[in-house]
């Protein structure tokens, strides 16, 4: 079978427009002219948009606060690389030959990027509908609980394996205070990346501070 | 005339449950158990799709970089007061007392949040098109020209009307470091609130480069 057609299989949409699914698939080290990069950009909004619908009919009873924590958890590199694997994504991928030498194909970056191109290309062919559709399929096999137990509990590990996956190196966390009586104590915790600091959150234990502060980390990058 | 009527009318939009509006319209101040941070958090998905869709789709050849500045030169706390406004948006607000006495109809915080609460509202009840009319409208109206000239030039500007609406304090710059040859010398600007540093970034002058951190900062706050 043609390769773009047994893509088009693993992911349940047929492309009217096959260029637009190889733009899409064209990473920015392939110098063509035309790569997936603002593809990615229409995406990356697409996908916030439907996880966080998804999200707000799910959890008819659960504030924003924990609404953003949920998404945090669900829209990040580490999440959207795992998605693509599902789909294989990383063996269609069109990769200069350094970038392939790089191991290009399997890393989170390239594959979390490329998801959200292919989405933003479906979007722009078929709506948003259509791309829901596909998408929470992905979703809901991927994550078999989707709830704040299960998700909110560890952005540390998250953070870390992103910081390593890309710079080799594990962020550190810093008391900068602590303050409050005895039973009511306030902890203030930063976190550093090679010695430059991420963010600062407060909590009331030093652990839950140190989460706090991994999620606004994580919560930037989704930008 | 009836006052919701009335704002239906300013907005273009008569809402099928009324509920929905006046939840959209509900400030948190009112412990009313409903108020509009959940519709705010779905909105807030929705203008930013809205917005990037529209970006895309009017700069065919605009790189992502570029797209994700315009972007955030409209979608900030302070483009969506001004939006708001047009629409006396403050005016329509359930506020407690305290927040009334406290200049709460006038808050940029308050009515960005609304517009996004109000947005969200239509896109539940009439999707996505719907949402996509009104707000395009409303954004077409008062600004007359949307290009990077015209958006992308002053962040300094955004960032530092927003720190002083919000904490009351003015952003400072410094420069962390300079480096390559005289021609052809690269600047690295950080950028500081109370002394915390929010961001730093590079350019090919201090002025660019403090541009750029403010930016970082604005795309932050998106969030």
């Amino acid at each position: 079978m043609d390769k773009l057609k047994r893509l088009e299989n693993l992911v349940g949409y047929e492309f009217k427009n096959k260029e637009l699914l190889k733009e899409a698939l064209t990473h920015k080290s392939m110098k063509t002219g035309c790569n997936n990069e603002r593809l990615e950009f229409l995406g990356d909004a697409v996908l916030d948009l439907i996880v966080g619908e998804y999200l707000f009919s799910k959890f008819e009873h659960t504030d924003e606060g924990n609404l953003s924590k949920l998404r945090a958890a669900l829209v990040n590199e580490k999440s959207f690389a795992k998605l693509s694997n599902s789909i294989n994504l990383g063996e269609f991928l069109y990769l200069s030959t350094a970038e392939e030498n790089n191991n290009g194909r399997n890393k989170p970056s390239l594959l979390s990027d490329a998801l959200e191109a292919l989405m933003g290309a479906i979007y722009l062919e078929s709506g948003l509908e259509k791309v829901k559709d596909i998408f929470t399929k992905l979703l809901e096999k991927e994550y078999q609980n989707i709830d704040l137990k299960s998700l909110g509990k560890d952005y540390k590990t998250t953070l870390q394996e992103i910081t390593q996956a890309r710079f080799g190196v594990t962020p550190k966390y810093e008391l900068v205070s602590s303050s409050g009586p005895d039973h009511k104590k306030v902890f203030e915790m930063a976190v550093y990346l090679e010695g430059k600091e991420l963010a600062r959150s407060f909590g009331p234990s030093k652990k839950e501070a140190e989460q706090s502060a991994a999620l606004k980390v994580l919560q930037g990058m989704e930008q």
